[in-house]
This record gives C-alpha cells, sequence and structure tokens, in this order.
C-alpha cells in the first residue's frame, strides 16, 4: 500500500519560500503567476494492515507541525 | 486557474530526507513503513490565459532541478 502525504503551511501562515519562487518567477517573466505557496509532499510505502488511522498519527506526532502546518492524507 | 506541481527526485537517486524519516518514524514504533520519499509541492495561482505548457516552463528554468529531479503538474 502507497500513502501520499500533502503538508502545507496554514492559510494566513507567512510562506516566505514560496514569496520568494514567486518573485522569481515573475523576475524570469511569467507574470501570469499570482500565487505561490510550497510545501512538502511524503510519499509512504507500507506493509499490509496499515491503515489511514496510522498515517495520521504519523502526521500529528511527526510529519507535520500542526501548529502551523496542515496536511493532507491520499491512499494510492 | 490553480496548478500543483510535484518535484520528487528521480528514482534511484539517494533521498537522504526520506530515509531520516523513515528512521524517525521506525524508531517512533510506526514499523509498518518500508519506505519513504520526500519531495516538494508547489501550488500556484495563475491568471487567466496561462496554460500547462508555461506551467512545464517554469518547472524545467526554475522549479526543478531535472538532471535529478521529476515534476508532475496537475490542473485544478
Amino acid at each position: 500500500m502507497k500513502a501520499r502525504v500533502h503538508v502545507m503551511l496554514k492559510n494566513g501562515v507567512l510562506d516566505p519560500q514560496g514569496e520568494a519562487v514567486r518573485h522569481a518567477l515573475g523576475a524570469m517573466g511569467f507574470e501570469k503567476v499570482t500565487g505561490v505557496r510550497q510545501g512538502k509532499v511524503i510519499d509512504l510505502e507500507l506493509a499490509d494492515g496499515a491503515t489511514e488511522a496510522d498515517v495520521a498519527e504519523m502526521c500529528e506526532k511527526l510529519l507535520a507541525n500542526t501548529v502551523i502546518e496542515r496536511y493532507e492524507i491520499e491512499l494510492v
């Protein structure tokens, strides 16, 4: 089983990495880009019997800082 | 229009960040995790008229290092 986890900064939390990308794209002539948010994607390879609840626990305990980040789990 | 870009290390390229996450999860008792790959996700907010080809050009020129990374574009 595979799971894909997206960890993004919560809305309202400043994203300097995304801002830097937006500025760089603008400077390169990509003027149609109006906003950029950058986050992490973590692909997990799981043994049989692992559940989405296990993955949520991993996110809460290690993968995301839930004070400023939100996560989405997608089972593949 | 929105686009989501995933930038992952190519298969075969060592991923020390993913390995560190795998070790940490194992040490925390999540023994069902057999592999971890970590990458970036970049959410782009685009003005009307932008195309998938524009996003591919951004990936080639800035967002991904195509020597060691591959990218996937998803229009939302």
